[in-house]
């Protein structure tokens, strides 16, 4: 039984309890919505034996994040690697996706899935490609073969990019950036190449059976995302769009749990369209969208340039974000990278859940406030997203203050470190109330 | 005669020409908007006989972004300083704002005026309430003197916290954290002391008269602009916001040109009523905002959080966006920090552009998508908000790549340097439509 038949049959799961109590919701209003389809409990049967804490996604939970990790031909090595997962999920990655292209895979997927309490994601297109001369060598079992053995192994949630038609490819020649999804342009190429349909799409139901058998979450990949601003909600994008519609709604009466992926590349001003286009197309299934970037002239700040585009596209709908780093475009991301794309993307999805007033999304916000209000620094780094990056920055100020400043005006603890004692904004605010009081005192 | 007289005259300046042509759009145009008040081209005569460039802002424009630089008592010297506000202008700042509370203020500001092309902007208060033991033993003739003294120099436009009553300061008491602008917090503390109405305000007119005969261009500065999400769009904002509207209009009529200053702390689903309130009660007056941040959680990463806000904002027709950098709550900035801000500024700007249709706006982008299907890096490079942060990061990950592959593949020319050539989906892409051609000319 998958969590999505369990919730059809009206019985609320110990891992829907779980998600219930962490967004502050009742369990029979998180079954519903697994009911409805709306929301996912990524959690294969195998990572669950292990340490795996369940966690939803979905349109009317806060919003999640995922980082996207894994090697690549080209660079790092498995320690390194399994540093850069644990450091994600130590600055509040909520999934993690081991996108791994290089040598090592499967031990490295083991290690992950062992050590990780989050679920993990992978698009198990990459091992096949990664063990042949070329991916048009591929057959069906191939496939069907590795996505049993990740699902053996414990993975909770597969891209598998099963919308992408043989005829939607000739909507690519309009575009300037092609396919930049590699498992669609890895599809498509075998498409072409055999003159023949998706074998994803084509096996659809075969990959259902293994997905239900583990209660493996699909994650149905968007292959032909736009790439870049002008190739943004086009015929190609669409097209699959309405193919992903349809499979969600296979998928479930399969017995599957379901995600849709999304772009991409997007102005910002078509955003808020993608979203609701998703939504209406694809029943309120979660929407996880890559960013979107919101422009394509910043290559190494992709990390901001996506937050913006995910965070209204949060604000609409998205139900998980993939973060995107600084390296975007330019390479593979490192520890700072890694963290810099995290915190851009808890940035993201907590503005969108305060937006969108979650239950006690903004409580942590006032904590804040009033810290600030009370210069109660320790109680701010221990309210921040980041407390390293907070302290850090503080105490370096810190220091030039103490090296320019008479300290014997009280040191830094009633002003702040930007503007100086007689400038601090809230240290004045301070002064006034004071001076209010004596007045009120005055006319007494 | 300034700008503003000008233009109700029906007059073109070689002013409203420059701009017109930096913006794509006709002179007369230009004029039209001057006139109605929705544009302003803050160039003070003495700064005009100097090296500036004019440009202008205004909701049909391009937006801009500002650059808050200058010392405070607790740190930086002079010539670090100018090199902080040179880098800003060097990554893409439209104006830069010496905000000095530290000593030489005078010198730097001349400095600054005398070597910049954009158009220079102050808060007055700061220099006077520097030169006093307290600022309530400010007298109206020392603010008017101060203000009087940086016309002189070519002070561009000047922020003046006019528009906070004393009737409005009890709304504070309902926040938490107070009053956050520094102007506004020792405006306020002087009319508590005194037990008199704000002296900016009572004195407007006189202010006016100084800031026409230079044509210094107004920025009313929102004194009570909200410092934490709690405290948005409350009382204390709206309130003073309609005495804005009332000055921009008083402004005008005696020959002025008007920007008004905006927030601050705004959660992302409050922006857009924000904006669209200000245009309603100040009519279309350029909208000059701070940021604004769109959570409190993120210190060390507020050129984020409010690069997100600024875009929302900027979308809804903010003119222009005051920048925020990551030393934001918690010091001055330095070099670094100044980039980081600039850029995150650029890319909001440059977003809202796109999402707003402004001439030409996505060409750049469009440049970009290409260059990037065609593997030119050196095009990339010159087409990034930031060319040295992007071949830093390219030419990292490249030294990476050559260490652990085998270059006779064609080195990294043709596959991107995230992914490697078997994975790089703009590389299949290409062997893709060589497949289709060959099955093209099969066809034939």
């Amino acid at each position: 039984m998958t969590q999505y038949l369990e919730s059809k049959s009206g019985r609320i799961t110990p891992e829907m309890a779980v998600v219930a109590e962490s967004e502050y919701l009742e369990p029979e209003f998180i079954r519903a919505e697994v009911a409805a389809g709306r929301l996912v409990i990524p959690a294969n049967k195998v990572h669950l034996s292990k340490r795996l804490i369940p966690i939803g996604i979905g349109i009317e939970l806060r919003t999640k994040i995922n980082a996207n990790l894994g090697n690549s031909a080209l660079s790092s090595d498995l320690n390194c690697e399994l540093a850069k997962v644990q450091y994600a999920i130590h600055y509040g990655a909520d999934t993690v996706m081991d996108l791994s292209t290089g040598s090592e895979i499967d031990i490295l997927r083991r290690r992950i899935i062992d050590e990780v309490t989050v679920p993990v994601g992978t698009v198990p297109l990459y091992q096949v490609c990664e063990s042949l001369e070329d991916i048009t060598d591929m057959t069906s079992s191939d496939f069907l073969n590795a996505v049993e053995h990740q699902a053996e192994q414990g993975v909770d949630y597969m891209t598998i990019h099963a919308a992408l038609l043989r005829e939607h490819i000739r909507y690519v020649d309009d575009r300037l950036t092609g396919i930049v999804s590699r498992g669609g342009s890895l599809t498509a190429k075998w498409m072409v190449a055999h003159n023949r349909e998706n074998p994803f799409y084509e096996h659809f139901d075969e990959l259902c059976e293994i997905m239900r058998a583990y209660d493996v979450c699909w994650s149905i990949g968007d292959g032909l995302r736009p790439g870049c601003l002008h190739d943004a909600s086009d015929a190609a994008q669409f097209a699959e769009l309405e193919v992903m519609g349809k499979l969600a709604e296979r998928a479930r009466r399969l017995g599957c749990q379901v995600m849709i992926e999304g772009p991409g590349h997007i102005p910002f001003d078509q955003i808020e369209m993608n979203v609701r286009r998703q939504i209406e197309i694809c029943r309120g299934t979660p929407f996880y969208v890559l960013g979107p970037v919101v422009c394509d002239i910043a290559p190494g700040y992709d990390h901001i340039t996506s937050a913006i585009g995910a965070t209204m596209a949060a604000f609409h709908g998205a139900a998980m974000l993939c973060y995107v780093t600084p390296k975007e475009h330019l390479g593979l991301p490192d520890m700072e990278d890694v963290r810099a794309g995290v915190i851009a993307y808890k940035i993201a999805a907590h503005a969108a859940d305060v937006a969108r007033h979650r239950p006690n999304a903004r409580e942590r916000d006032d904590e804040m406030a009033k810290a600030r209000f009370n210069f109660n620094w320790d109680e701010q780094f221990r309210l921040s997203l980041d407390p390293d990056k907070a302290s850090e920055y503080y105490n370096k100020s810190r220091e030039q203050v103490e090296l320019n400043c008479n300290k014997s005006d009280g040191g830094t603890e009633k002003y702040c470190t930007m503007c100086g004692p007689k400038f601090c904004a809230m240290r004045t605010t301070h002064d006034l109330q004071r001076l209010q009081e004596l007045e009120t005192g005055k006319d007494k």
